[in-house]
């Protein structure tokens, strides 16, 4: 082993940043689960220098070597220097990865996870793109929630939370694709799981990270309008809906603040309430169109069913209704397989099994799609 | 052994007819793939006595041993007393099923399949009913075509179908219930797959068996109406529209005799005729009210996908369309897992693969349905 | 379809025989289990012309197109002309095997089954050799015995028998080799499994089938010595043992005609009394050079362990005798996967995923030992 | 959350400790691969206070909580208080283990991992015993070498170790029992892969934990001779000869400070020389000696075959003779798996595949000894 030299991002001539990000951002924020640095590096050690902070929900990182897990670990908070891999041969170039396994904290103003750089005795060597670029977008299904602990474990905390057991990560994978990550546990389309109005989606889809809080963050930048034309996304993937279907089934939201007040109503038959319905599917077009506002080429999939069909018809009347406004054929709606005893997680969501078989359908059709539309570079 | 006793269908104690037929007939003729006798029988050996006849497609049954498939053969034209176990012991009671294979086939007005009787040396026990009723309506995937034959051949023969390597074998099996089966290749909701305006499944739906020719056939009653009170289906699982699709992408059908013509278009830009999507539209809402009319209380599914998505929100259209009209929420639309290369069969069909994924689909879709409902008896 | 022409088997120009055979016997009597006669055919319609004959034992065969099983049927006794395929393509070469599913029945002095020719509109093409010859030599297990039939059916019957879930057919398959079997129910390498000495497999390996018996068989030539220089054999796989182990727990074995008596004993301990576990293992080293003898260059494989590793030690001891005597290395000890509650078939014998399982580990280890010594043609 | 006590491990009325200790040592060596501490214990947080020294191979452990693997990281030399859980509902009792995933290093001295207590805001609650008490003894396959990393990854590093991907682990889960593992990569029975006469595992088979070294080991006990009454073992499986198969195929071992040597050799034609296949033997059978005396009613299972099956008859004959030598028939050879390009794990060792095949081998074997001899507590 030489001497470890100490990097400064920015001084490193090849990386990869996986995720929304402002290019040559140092110190890099990774505001999402499945934000991620990417290296090809030779030498015997690396080491990443980190900062981490958080107060009540503790941030996860994984360590990947040549595409395998060989790390998954809470990070105190603090700076620290964390040893990616030692003792290895100097010369092969080793592809490594480190990234975030945990959803950006709205609940939490100071977590944060900032990578300022790298130590290591070897060479940076280029990283490729992927072959596709991919958005997912999401709620706690994409967020991996459920994907680590035992069933019937009950508790909403960060350790069941992954990016590493994730249906984004696996279809990314089998596609050889890049991923970008956006989603919140409890959020919709159009409210929240408890009809909170709030918590949608959409409404921070356009920032480069609205999904957090605090000063911290936004100084960092994740308030801050996202630049769309930075990357071109050969698909868009969302996975929204089952919140949307939650709040029908839960009492009336209220901000004792304010006194605001919203509620998806159920009729008496246990049918939704049509003008409910209809504010569901207005706000199922409006996103669309946001979507595609940002997304010019994308084929868009809205994918819906691992935790209930209910709102099945509504998403699809929803998306007949934006393209006959619209004339824009390049959507299509994708049903999953719904959740079953045998492929549940923890805290009653889809555990790795159910992950599994959404990755299976959504690489399915989009290696079909693509090998009819061409886009791989 | 004993020595064997030949009874006549109508002389023997208990059995069960599986598929729809016309209660107490005899002798009785098997008009679906999926058409079987169910015996429960004692004795070291019996046999069916079967009379069959057909001039270009050849019949292929099963024959199934306390639910365990031993044999699947062709059936030569003429009266054939068939062995279907022998050498056992005497005493244990066995559970033995024939079945037809292949599907009705209208392109041959010989081809019909007819049970006689029985010779056994021992006696037959009750034969109790499935714990639910289902009825599966569909198409060339439907009848299995694909499910037995290499991937590459490309032959459209009856050798190729199955209804035992079909995914209504298997939902039926795994939980438990009869099945009803009326399905032919090529056919659709409004059209088949080439154009042709008559070969559609709602014109034939009322009959007995509508699905076949011949005078013999209509001497059996093929063609008469079918009395849907005889049974009380639980859930109607449709699989049609992949033939409709198919027709936008085929020439014009044209009747040479009559002159009359049909065809699905498409316009310039790839997209279906708004007018010609409508007649789609509206010939898969009036199937859904027949339908319901005969099916009061079943659960009605659509589902699609096994072979492309083109018509996936033509179908969700005319679903909400009759949900709309007809105030009745007890349908639901599933998407089936697409074909892809390590799943397909011969003749370029799902093959048994294929079909055990829809099956998975479909059987845990009404495990949680009926555990909801529970219609189980 | 054109009209079919006979031929009888020595009028066609090209056949390929499995099993041990006489080079150009016409008609061909197919003795053995995996026994076949597999053509390349053009034409739209084929049919074999078969002799079939049998008392109390039926024959069952199984028809294979393009690799792929399509039928599997109970032949019953008489001349046949049986349907292998029709309707098809005329002008693609259709890879077409005709297998006896089911033992040589010494119990059935009738049982027999000959294969006089075939009749078709189409030419025949050449059939290739396999990449690696083998023989499979063994009792009940490589006879399939179990894998068909419900578990927990107890009969003894020939439909439970197979070669088309046969260990020795998966592992030829996946290597591309032609397989040579013989074996026998109840056989074992000393003694049959009641303790009788005559059934023993080793006393009959050198006649082309010494496994059947009455006038039939004899002038077809059965108990004539074989011909082992017609074959040169890459591998010889023996999996006896099971029957061997079975005698020491059975009573003794006492012919009424002649007062002769057997018995492998074990001591009150319920350890193997010494001498009897020497003239087991006596037994296997005679056969080791039985087998050399006759398979100058194979590797031999003495497997064993599906149904419990009582003798896996005396094995050993005797391979290892047998190596020290002749200092023939090319012999290996092969532990198989024991049976399991999962993997049982009927009559308590190895259903199909046991079957697999040995499949598996023999199909790996001869990829292995081929690669390293490149017998392939 | 309440305030977080801190305990010393003597302090904590339930714990215990997975393979081999001293009962009641305070505070805690971890000196095994497998080696962990096992809590019941309700609260919302539970960190472990750890000290950890190594000097060139690091320490990895693992985190399971109900167990579900959660955390597997690299520990930092230094005092940790590492964070097992925490934000989780006070009230229900977890299972919680930390675990060390890395053998125990003799290459480097410091290597040393020492649990000194726990921090909770929770109670400690009962670890009840497992079914059955196994030993395993191994080389670099019981270590897990191979079981993370990429396949072509050739480095020999802690990171590529565990015994989270073990077969002792998956075995012991499955059967429900309490392991023991003793491993060290590299070592034999009578010689390491590189014919050092001195890395054999019967020499260190008696101490505590004879496979570290240094000062610090010393002092906590590890060269002590290990008391065996400790614990009453159900079945000891030993897999080893791997290494010395590769000890004929490697050059001498030369000690240059002493100028001893040590080889064992192959005969021109490839064969093992007699007299060193002999001492081979001899080794086997002194060990089998060893093992029986300290564990006398264990079931011993001497298992092989996942890297080569050179020394399958030599292990045999060995066993036969031990057992001709000893009458103890409370022995039993099993062959495992051999290693394909599908279960290959870095470093050309047994991948997660590979384990888990030797797994579901051992255990089906177990689960059916111990179903006849009903050892369960």
């Amino acid at each position: 082993m030489n001497t470890l030299r100490k990097y400064a991002l920015n001084e490193i001539p090849h990386y990869k940043v996986h995720g929304r990000t402002v290019p040559g951002t140092c110190p890099l924020p990774l505001f999402f689960n499945g934000s991620a640095v990417e290296l090809n590096v030779s030498g015997s050690e690396l080491w990443a220098d980190l900062e981490v902070s958080w107060q009540n929900l503790e941030i996860w990182v994984t360590i990947e070597v040549n595409g395998e897990l060989m790390s998954r670990l809470m990070l105190a908070p603090g700076n620290h220097s964390l040893c990616l891999f030692r003792g290895m041969s100097g010369e092969p170039v080793k592809n490594v990865r480190i990234t975030r396994e945990t959803q950006a904290m709205l609940e939490d103003e100071d977590c944060c996870l900032i990578v300022h750089g790298f130590q290591t005795d070897g060479d940076f060597h280029p990283v490729p793109k992927g072959k596709y670029t991919l958005e997912f977008v999401g709620d706690s299904i994409t967020s991996g929630e459920g994907t680590y602990g035992a069933k019937g474990d009950m508790d909403w905390i960060p350790m069941y939370m992954s990016y590493s057991r994730d249906y984004a990560k696996m279809t990314a994978e089998a596609l050889g694709a890049d991923a970008y990550i956006i989603s919140k546990g409890g959020w919709g389309v159009l409210s929240g799981w408890d009809n909170n109005p709030d918590t949608n989606i959409p409404s921070r889809y356009e920032q480069l990270c609205g999904l957090c809080c605090g000063n911290k963050n936004e100084s960092l930048g994740a308030f801050a309008p996202y630049d769309f034309t930075l990357r071109k996304t050969d698909a868009v993937i969302v996975n929204l809906g089952t919140n949307d279907a939650s709040a029908f089934q839960q009492p009336a939201w209220h901000d004792p603040a304010t006194g605001r007040t919203f509620k998806q109503r159920l009729n008496p038959d246990g049918t939704f309430v049509e003008e409910d319905l209809n504010r569901f599917e207005d706000a199922v077009v409006s996103f669309l169109k946001m979507l595609r506002k940002h997304n010019p080429q994308a084929h868009i999939i809205w994918c819906y069913g691992m935790i209930g069909y209910d709102l099945s018809f509504a998403i699809n009347d929803a998306m007949i209704r934006y393209i006959r406004e619209s004339s824009d054929h390049n959507v299509i709606y994708l049903q999953l397989p719904g959740l079953t005893e045998e492929t549940v997680g923890s805290n009653n969501h889809p555990g790795e099994p159910s992950q599994r078989r959404t990755a299976q359908v959504l690489t399915e059709y989009l290696q079909d799609y693509f090998s009819k539309t061409s886009p791989a570079r």
